[in-house]
């Protein structure tokens, strides 16, 4: 048996480290799945209602889904006539995973809103009434940076303050894609407040560099984003559904739906308007709330998530 | 026979002119009723609406009502959610006699509006939150009458802005009333837009002599208001209006009634608050749409008038 000398176990010792150092190095990062505590290819779902305190139908239509683990995630429109019930049923129904659906548009012809901030101060943001504009084209060539960001800060604070810690930020219609500016404020809002954005990574090509650097350094961008179009309405509800999870790839996936009764009071706020309008929104809740929509997602394997949980892990990093 | 001479003559010509003038002194003015063409005693009622424009609820309920000729004027709070929607469809449909209801409180918990004006403009009527307050006493005590003035101002442009030419103005929960500046500008509102004013004539020794000597010139003050309220019910909801109707006397009359469907809307909106609720208002409109209601008008001689006939006579005066 040959004994190995101080020399040759200084070397081997060498070695080892390096070895362990090599390996440590050499392993491929967490996935989100992992972070989570979930296999390394889970397809997460995140399903999230827009448009909380549109109206008392959406609202109510939340609730529902919410209550019955439909959506996993919704965000709430601050400036709208029903943002004060929504916030009042959040705060007494711990648990809800609500964030902020950032709002510089407002979008049907006899329902309308401005800002929270006082006209005067975000006068760039709205139209002769006082309204905000009813398309983000018109809204992105107006905006002045420090005037939304303003509009957008009161937004998240009327929320916080209201004692509702909320679990990400997105946004209505895409108001805050509709320029460049606009993106950073977006960005600037999330370090902030140290909250998720929605932000799917197939848009990331179209940014700006100094823009898209900085998105593609965070650790929660989406995978995939499916929100239902008017184009692809063909045959059953479900149908467009049905294709985009089955597609699910492993990775953060999130579907949009548009949820609400079918009532006077959302008939009157869409008319003239189809698309996301009074009975789409009455279709894609009885969807949710479907059980062959339930057994879709069970078979395919899908790992229900909510933005909380993605934020948490941002405070934890 | 005897021949009268110059001089007499020219006496009795002098006593004759003075006999006709004496005559023409002498005789009562026109009453409002005849001024409307109707007999001197006739009681005249208008039956009016408030609120028009506080939700889709309240106006698909007036709608309702202006079409089954069940309420003569109504009047539309400017600042509210569906102001927008109710003043499209009065554009649309002429011959709807609407005022403004000039509004400067949002007295529901969860359902909040403040002025059309910048709120930086208008900070006095304001609480906290940018929302009106809910009660007239604050309002009385924190109100800047110019900043008043502004507002409400705004609210009247607004409707004559977008093509309606409105009957008349008067004011939710008594705003106007609130202190002796706001009442003053309430008359010169009423001067400045030729448009009468809702004010019951008991309510005159209430004022300062300055304030109810304008008032007490005006032609067109009611002789009785009758609104139900909460201590007055008792029995069948028919009960004291029968009771109000069957008291009407000859002068100008108004009742008002606070219509709405008692659907989740309006049972949202007014939660926690059953005076002027949505049962009240469901209550209210099954009412004035009964036969037992209209049998009552007619049984008493009830002769309905609008708004737009005293402000036509305002104009013409």
């Amino acid at each position: 048996m040959k004994i190995i000398n101080t020399k040759e176990k200084g070397i081997i010792l060498i070695l080892v480290s390096l070895l362990f150092t090599f390996c440590a190095y050499a392993q491929p990062p967490k996935t989100l799945a992992e972070q989570l505590g979930f296999p390394k290819d889970s397809k997460l779902l995140i399903i999230h209602a827009d448009d909380m305190g549109l109206a008392q139908s959406v609202n109510a239509a939340c609730i529902k889904a919410f209550n019955e683990g439909a959506i996993t995630s919704g965000s709430i429109m601050v400036p709208c006539p029903w943002s004060l019930d929504m916030i009042d049923y959040i705060k007494s129904h711990r648990g809800m995973d609500v964030g902020i659906h950032l709002t510089m548009t407002a979008e049907w012809d006899l329902y309308k809103w401005g800002g929270i901030t006082p006209a005067d101060q975000i006068s760039s943001l709205l139209d002769k009434n006082g309204y905000f504009y009813p398309a983000v084209e018109a809204l992105g060539k107006a905006a002045k940076a420090e005037e939304a960001e303003r509009e957008l800060k009161a937004q998240i604070n009327k929320v916080i303050e209201s004692g509702i810690q909320p679990t990400h930020i997105d946004t209505h219609m895409g108001s805050v894609l509709a320029n460049p500016e606009l993106v950073k404020i977006y960005l600037r809002l999330s370090e902030e407040y140290n909250l998720p954005i929605l932000f799917p990574k197939a848009y990331i090509g179209w940014l700006p560099p100094e823009i898209s650097k900085v998105l593609e350094s965070k650790g929660f961008l989406l995978d995939n984003l499916f929100m239902l179009e008017p184009s692809m309405i063909a045959g059953r509800w479900i149908d467009p559904y049905k294709k985009a999870i089955e597609g699910l790839k492993p990775g953060l996936n999130q579907i949009i739906v548009h949820i609400g009764y079918d009532n006077d009071e959302l008939k009157a706020i869409c008319k003239g308007h189809d698309d996301y309008g009074s009975a789409w929104r009455q279709k894609d809740l009885d969807l949710i709330l479907s059980s062959e929509f339930k057994d879709l997602l069970k078979k395919n394997n899908v790992i229900l998530i909510r933005w909380g949980q993605i934020r948490d892990l941002m405070e934890k990093n």
